[in-house]
C-alpha cells in the first residue's frame, strides 16, 4: 500500500522550529512534503498573492530537512503545491505547529488556519495545529498530538467541508489533561498602537495586541486550552448568518427594486 | 441632531474610482471619513500588519476628496481608524465599492469583506459592497444601492454580530431587478499558474483565476447576481461547524489523554 502523502505548511515560515518538529513527526506516518512561506507570514489571514510574482525556492538544510520556500502566503503555498508542485493529490494537509494559539475571533487573522481552510476548500482534509506558548515554545508534546490526530483522520476520514483547528495548552508537566471538542469563542486581541518617530522625523505605528479571554468555558476553544486541554474545533467556511436571513427578508426596503 | 459618522474603506486603494463614488454618495447621508490602503490590496483577506511599521498619510486630491492612506491592509485601516484617527465612534462602516464581485468561497480572500468583518468584530455595524464588473465598471447604480442600504441600517439598526455583503450585478440597463437576501455560495475561482522567466533566467509564477459559478440559484449570492438581482448576504465570523461537534465527541481517540 502506498504511504499517505502529507503536505505540510505553516505561517511562521519554513525556517521556524514548529514546522521542523511537525515534519519529523509526520515522516513517521507517511511521505511528507513541505511547502511554506520563505519568511514569517503571521497575521496574513487568508491573503493570496495576485499582484506580485510568486517564486518557488527548493530549500534543503544541513539536517536533511527539505521543502519549497515560497515568497507568498500560507494560502498561496497550498494553491501552488496542489497546482504546480505535487505529482499526486495529498491525503492530508497539516499546518503548523504555530508559535502561539489560534483561538476565538483571532483565527480570522491566522495564516495557519487559513492554509487549512484553503486545503479543505479544494477538497483535501486539513488540520491546523498551534501551541499556546510564545517565549520558549517546546513542540515535543504538540508533535505527538499532531501524530495522533493525523493518524485518526487518515483512518476515519475527515468530516465533509470541515477542518480541525487544534490548540495545545502549555502546562507545567508539558502534557494536556485530554481533548475537548470545542466551538470557536469570541475572545480576541485588544489592539494597541505604539507611535514612534523614524530618524527623518516621520511618525509610524506598531500594531500589537494582548489576547483577552472572556471566560474559561471548556466548551469554547480558549476556555479548554486555559483549563489544560487540547482544544479541537471543527470549522467551516460558510460565513452565512442563517438566523438573519428571515429577518432581512422582512425589511420592506428590500421588497422593491431601486427607484 | 448630530450627523451620522460614516467610516469608508476599501481594498482597491484610496485612489480607486469606487471609493470616490462611495464617498460622494455617503456625504449626502452623514459626515464621512476615508481611511483606505495607499495601494491596491485585493486578495489580502483578513490580513493585518504586525511585522512592519504602519504609516498614516493624510491625502487630499484636487477634487476635494480627502482621507488617510495607510500602507497596510483594509483590516489595518479599520483598526487604526478606531484606535488612533477617529475622535468618536463611527455609526457605520462601509467598504467598497469593490471592482469585481465578492461571492461564494472567494469572500475569504476579500479585503473588502474583511474590513467590514473587522468593524463588526469591534461592534460597529458594517457593510461591504462590490460591483460584478471588471473591465469598465460604472459605479453610479452601486452608489445608489449603497445609499439605500446605509440609510436603512442607520434607521433600523444592524442585526447583532452580522455584516451585510452586498453584490451588485452588471446589467444592460445599468439597473438591478431588485434585491435578494441570499446565503454564501460555494463557487470559487479556479486557480491558474502561469510560469515565466525573468531577465536573469529565474522562473516565477503569476497566480490568476476564473470565477466558476456552480448554479444559478437566486437564493445564493452568485446565483442572485447572475439573475440580475442585488445580492444581500448576512455574514458572521463564527466559523464553528456545529454539526460536526457531536460527531467528533464520539471519536474514541479523543476520549482519553495522550499516552
Amino acid at each position: 500500500m502506498r504511504k499517505p502523502l502529507i503536505l505540510i505548511t505553516n505561517d511562521d515560515g519554513i525556517y521556524s522550529t514548529g514546522i521542523h518538529f511537525l515534519q519529523t513527526a509526520m515522516s513517521e506516518i507517511g511521505e511528507t512534503i513541505v511547502v511554506a512561506p520563505d519568511v514569517e507570514k503571521s497575521g496574513v489571514g487568508h491573503g493570496i498573492t495576485i499582484s506580485d510574482p510568486i517564486r518557488l525556492n527548493n530549500c534543503v538544510n544541513h539536517n536533511g530537512f527539505s521543502g519549497y520556500a515560497i515568497n507568498g502566503t500560507p494560502a498561496d503555498c497550498i494553491k501552488i503545491a496542489l497546482k504546480v508542485i505535487l505529482k499526486r493529490r495529498p491525503d492530508i494537509v497539516i499546518s503548523g505547529i504555530n508559535r502561539g494559539a489560534n483561538m476565538g475571533l483571532s483565527i480570522l487573522y491566522s495564516g495557519t488556519v487559513s492554509a487549512a481552510a484553503e486545503s479543505a476548500m479544494q477538497g483535501v482534509p486539513a488540520i491546523a495545529i498551534s501551541l499556546d506558548s510564545w517565549l520558549t515554545p517546546d513542540y515535543t508534546y504538540s508533535a505527538k498530538v499532531a501524530k495522533k490526530i493525523v493518524r485518526t483522520v487518515l483512518v476515519k476520514g475527515m468530516l465533509p467541508n470541515t477542518i480541525l483547528n487544534i490548540n495545545v495548552p502549555k502546562t507545567p508537566n508539558g502534557k494536556a489533561k485530554g481533548f475537548r471538542i470545542t466551538r470557536q469563542g469570541k475572545s480576541n486581541f485588544i489592539d494597541k498602537f505604539k507611535k514612534r518617530m523614524d530618524p527623518k522625523g516621520n511618525s509610524y505605528y506598531w500594531m500589537s495586541g494582548e489576547f483577552f479571554s472572556k471566560k474559561n468555558n471548556p466548551k469554547i476553544d480558549d476556555g479548554a486550552v486555559r483549563s489544560g486541554y487540547v482544544s479541537v474545533t471543527p470549522l467551516h467556511f460558510d460565513l452565512t448568518k442563517y438566523s438573519s436571513i428571515s429577518q432581512l427578508e422582512k425589511w420592506e426596503e428590500f421588497q422593491n427594486e431601486l427607484e
